[in-house]
């Protein structure tokens, strides 16, 4: 385990000796990597910082908002490019192809935006599993911050590339990040786009955002996993009344992992799974059914696409 | 409840009224509506009755040969026409034009059969939850063997069309029926074809017949269920070594009910979820997940399309 007081005083001092006295730019993600990678940077170089939030109009409910309150204290660019990506996204419903097209749009995005800052340094929130499994070609675009940027960045500074996401939330108590940081779920870079089996519309999204609501309100709090989210698999078959209708069949995913490379569902009792279907079904009407992922990663991943 | 001698001997002597010296045909499906009538049937006419038992190709594993050798003392056909109703799948993805192709097709195929007995009485196992949904449009296709045949026979009998699904297990009982018929699980007309999401592929039925018969093997005996299976969802990630593949996820469902109007999932503990989740990714290495149905009906169906 990090030794997380003289990790941040190193980390600082690199930092500091990479930016100079150029500005140094992030994708802050509001996830606890990047958050981290911004507060070692703030303490740093502080003013040279710009951090630059993306909403791709693929977060979870009230997740923007969040992000400017916490980081209201930081340079803080939020970038509303919703309707951007979701144009590109239309009739894309191959896996990899989605994620492509947003991890490409992300990076234009960022660039054209970052390019306004005069930045000469890029800062990217990347840890060791990343490296792993980029790799292995795991999960290639999973963190579009991660991504090579083809932008002329003199310098690329990955603080965190040899931790393991425990021994980041470690750094992120030492550094008095908010809790809601510190111990905040791991969020995939494309968003509730690979909780969106196949093509990613408008309504799915709406669905796939209150269904991930519903679930982090039931679980969260109360068993503080590794990660839990509602992925939208398909339609099936319900019935409303006297007639047989078609709705979305909503997958809830609950695991514990030490580090993210291997989990476990968590075995939620019954009674709480009987909550989260009742309530997607009855607060999301299009919704007819709600499974229990029971897979394990490996085999499975812990997201869906 | 139904006075099952007292029905029985009602039920056999409407028959016999009503196919008189003609010869009567019956779609025997296996299940226990269509096998009860059959014995009734059996047992008011005898050689007067026919039985055809068409192999669709989307038949649970073994389903065939088990049939076969059950009802080896009746006049049964065993009609393999498997290859001819795949064929006519090809391509289609709309659940109910893949219920209304397999149910064109059978009755096509039964006619074709029907028409060389020379039988001029239908005998069909409808029961009373059949007509009432039927009514509501739920499962207009679901009983291929209840649906209107365009053939002219000149009577179709129902001797059960009054009765629940728990007083034909009943009548079986009485009528001294096999464990395996009396408490066999209800089984969709169109078979493996709706636990199959979308197109109908032979790699796709083979992956869902795998996963039933896993299911059933973990599931039947030790918890008696009103009804389990596996359905086929679609595509998701999964991981296999350091590398991430597609695979596809599997939907397990056991439930209790009553009378098959309303049903709720089983509890099964998580033990059993576990086993059959990695039987199933290591028996059938297409499968990359498993998720396990928490819906009740309604608002879901039991079945998936």
């Amino acid at each position: 385990m990090v030794n997380a007081p003289r990790f941040i005083e190193s980390a600082i001092r690199e930092i500091r000796e990479e930016v100079g006295n150029e500005r140094v730019v992030i994708a802050l993600s509001g996830g606890v990597d990047s958050s981290v990678c911004a507060e070692l940077a703030r303490r740093a170089v502080g003013g040279q910082l710009v951090a630059i939030y993306v909403d791709t109009g693929l977060m979870r409910k009230g997740e923007t908002e969040r992000i400017a309150h916490l980081f209201g204290d930081i340079q803080l660019q939020v970038i509303q490019a919703g309707e951007e990506f979701l144009a590109a996204l239309r009739g894309i419903s191959d896996p990899e192809q989605k994620r492509k097209v947003i991890g490409e749009r992300f990076i234009r995005v960022f660039e054209r935006e970052a390019r306004k800052t005069g930045a000469t340094c890029l800062l990217q929130g990347t840890i060791y599993p990343d490296r792993i499994e980029s790799e292995g070609g795991i999960k290639s675009h999973h963190n579009v911050g991660g991504m090579p940027a083809k932008m002329a960045f003199s310098k690329v500074i990955e603080p965190i590339r040899d931790l393991y996401k425990d021994e980041v939330r470690v750094v992120a108590g030492e550094l008095s990040l908010p809790p809601e940081i510190q111990h905040r779920m791991p969020f995939p870079g494309p968003g509730l786009a690979v909780r969106v089996i196949g093509e990613v519309t408008p309504e799915k999204v709406i669905v796939a955002r209150e269904a991930n609501w519903i679930v982090e309100d039931e679980i969260v709090e109360k068993y503080r996993p590794w990660q839990c989210f509602a992925a939208l698999l398909g339609l099936g078959t319900g019935v409303k009344g006297d007639n047989r209708v078609h709705g979305w069949v909503v997958a809830v995913r609950a695991v514990n992992s030490r580090d993210g490379m291997t989990a476990d569902p968590i075995r939620l009792p019954y009674e709480v799974l009987d909550t989260i279907a009742s309530r997607i079904t009855a607060e999301i009407p299009s919704v007819a059914r709600v499974v229990y992922d029971i897979t394990p990663k490996p085999p499975a991943t812990i997201e869906y696409e």
